[in-house]
């Protein structure tokens, strides 16, 4: 717990140092002190560069060692790999206790010596360090985005990636989806700080619900395992592993000289300590995005509501590969239904409202359904523009306890608007039918984990 | 060719009457008659409702019979299913020889004797019609828009579609990409024209260069696939077929009281006659992208050319898994690569720029590849925000004949402006790396169909 402590230096740092700050609007120095800004940063800033006097408004050091305070929380290194060293050797002197290195030009780049000689001298002073090599971090509950591209949405969301642009990627979607996130690591060369290290972070963080995980290597596969299997039990991890073919594996190893493992093996792992496996970038944002909304469902019975018939049929057959259970009506709730729909619908699962439905009609059925106990989770997809549907869905919110997740597809601008308003509401929202039902197929299995190990958890909300 | 020939009644349509037209801008007559006057339809256009005076600036006639010209070309019908077979036989009266049915309320509603008397009908006077139950046609070589949501851009991709839904997700993507269609179809319940006529019209159609295709049921499997052998040769098609698994199929029929077919049957059909399955409506819309952009490629053998490594690593996996050939660079390629990249950066399949690349580093990399003759593909992924991609992009195309596909990922804004762009210069862009490695698989399939055949084809761009 005294090592998830140390980090506290970087998700709580009062004050910062950047390193190579720049006045060159192109130099990643530069890009970095305008996020931090930007990001809303509360604490003091202390942009260092040799040649600066100010960069965007705060006065610049030409050391560390000359910035008038004597312990500054964070610094964060973006000078050429050769002299960060010295950088940490002067950040000792500051009393930093973390620090991140953004600066690549080691051991990726066959400049182990370089790396090696970074890892001493931090270990030396006891600053534990993200990277080098790396993307930075964002954590938005402290207003703080050393890193790119911009992020400040707050949500519940960790992303840690050994791929910066997957990373980007993620929080890119989390910000047009208006929900945001709790914290961005690039996770770089990570020679000290691990995915391991994060995982016990954010698995206290408050801040964060689920974590989502992409890595090309394990170095420390038992205790990676050891520590998911303890934290799933609190919070849900969604993990990509890429290199799974023979070319793939090899590209891995050159990108971040992962060491290639046995994927058979991984995914039993996985499968035992009930992370969640995603098999794309979509899956890796859709399913953390699910079940950072959505609460655990008691039974993987699933009821679709729709009012395109063709989209229903498409997560009928994803759910049926994916042990979703398309369940069956009863007659009474049949019958229910059919006093209140009218004659063209289709009564069935799908439930096809059909194509001149309206949001109402969705939520007089939802209404109709609140007693009905053998329905676990229900899809809503909204089919062409259907105005309102987020008001109607906050009112099923607060009147049903079924968990709700939606597709809204074909519905031109009146669908973009809609789509953040029922992010608002909570309901995790997709632009596809598959889309939607691998999401749900991702909380069901998640929900088999927690009930195989009698585990009672709700997910945050 | 006669029977085609007859559609041009519906595509080359020079006067339109909406019958059912309305003034309340909620109702499907109204959207209809706006989405065609929004269209920039250049013929008459006759809205027809007993009520009216007027429709957004059209004279509006009690009846057909009303109508003061002898022959109207396309009757569009709006009016309850009841009044249709009435409405028929006033265009009759009026000389049109074909009519689109929005209007529902027939089979998928259980009327079935309306529908007959329809059918019936439509035969007695010889009118071909589209529908019933189904969300109009778009035509944009004729600026005809009679269908919802409103389609204007101008492509070469055509859309037909059981549900109205999926293919108003397609044709907003294909607005949304900038790239648009040459038509789109709701097929509804195709009880007189079909995929099939379509096939055959769109085969001929010069703005038409590939068919997508969301079927839920074929009624004459056999003339389907000899009609699409044929077509194959011309033009690729790509179909969808949801309703694979028992409980898909039992809400495929129920949708369209389409019959449950073999899968694995239609599939094997499939493959040999050389239409290309998608298995989601992301795929059924990527595969018709590419294909309606890229040339036939020699062979199968890609480039990866990346600035994010993770990227590239996720691509290769894709491509391992679909038949796409990641090549090894020979030794020569190799040492002339690394004349020209910085140290860091490395050579091979994935080729990887890193992440401090800019758009000319891909130029001087592609340049450096023109005579390279063991690469048919290359597919260049954009990570982070990279401007001016599609300027250099463009000089590529310019000077080499490998084919070219994208990936553009965690670039915030600029990736949406480039992506534009980028489709401007004719190269399918796509959001993530798995996406677009599933398109080279799908022209490469198609590649493979053709040279099975020996069939030389160049995709028109």
């Amino acid at each position: 717990v005294n090592k998830v402590k140390e980090l506290d230096g970087i998700f709580k740092a009062k004050s910062i140092a950047v390193v190579g700050a720049s006045t060159n609007p192109e130099k990643t120095g530069h890009i970095i002190m305008k996020n931090i800004i930007d990001g809303g940063f509360k604490g003091q800033i202390y942009p260092i560069n040799p040649k600066g006097s100010e960069i965007l408004g705060w006065g610049c050091y030409s050391s560390l060692i000359d910035v008038p305070i004597d312990k500054i929380d964070l610094v964060i290194i973006v000078v050429p790999a050769k002299f960060v060293a010295g950088v940490l050797e002067d950040a000792a002197k500051k009393q930093a206790t973390c620090a991140v290195i953004i600066s690549g030009g080691f051991r990726e780049a066959g400049n182990d010596d370089l790396e090696a000689s970074v890892v001493e001298t931090a270990k030396k002073y006891g600053i534990r360090f993200i990277g080098p090599n790396c993307q930075g971090v964002t954590y938005t509950p402290n207003n703080l985005c050393a890193a790119w591209p911009l992020m400040k949405a707050k949500g519940n969301m960790a992303i840690i990636s050994q791929s910066g642009t997957v990373g980007a990627a993620f929080a890119g979607w989390a910000e047009e989806d208006n929900l945001g996130l709790s914290s961005f690591i690039g996770l770089g060369n990570k020679s000290d700080i691990d995915e391991i290290d994060l995982i016990k972070y954010f698995s206290l963080d408050n801040s964060t619900s689920v974590i989502g995980i992409y890595l090309e290597g394990v170095d420390d596969g038992q205790t990676f395992m050891e520590v998911s299997r303890n934290v799933v039990c609190k919070k849900p991890i969604v993990v990509i592993r890429p290199g799974r073919t023979k070319k793939g594996s090899i590209a891995a190893q050159s990108h971040t000289k992962s060491i290639a493992g046995d994927y058979k093996i991984f995914d039993a792992a996985c499968k035992q300590v009930g992370i969640l496996k995603a098999d794309t970038v979509y899956e890796l944002y859709d399913f953390s995005k699910t079940l950072s909304l959505c609460k655990v469902p008691k039974g993987s019975r699933c009821l679709i509501i729709t009012s395109s018939g063709g989209s229903g049929i498409l997560a009928t057959d994803i759910a049926e590969r994916n042990g979703v259970d398309i369940l069956n009506l009863k007659e009474e709730t049949k019958t229910a239904l059919s006093d209140i729909l009218p004659p063209y619908c289709i009564i069935g699962n799908p439930l096809d409202l059909t194509g001149d439905t309206n949001a109402e009609r969705y939520y007089e059925v939802v209404k109709k359904l609140k007693n009905v106990d053998y329905i676990d989770i229900l899809l809503l997809i909204f089919g062409d523009p259907i105005p309102n549907t987020a008001d109607f869905a906050k009112r099923m919110k607060n009147e049903i306890s079924h968990e709700i997740v939606a597709c809204y597809i074909g519905g031109g601008d009146i669908q973009d608007k809609e789509v953040l308003n029922l992010h608002e509401t909570g309901i995790p929202v997709f632009p596809t039918p598959e889309r939607a039902m691998r999401a749900i197929s991702a909380l069901i299995k998640y929900k088999n984990f927690l009930q195989k190990y009698n585990l009672k958890l709700e997910v945050k909300k």
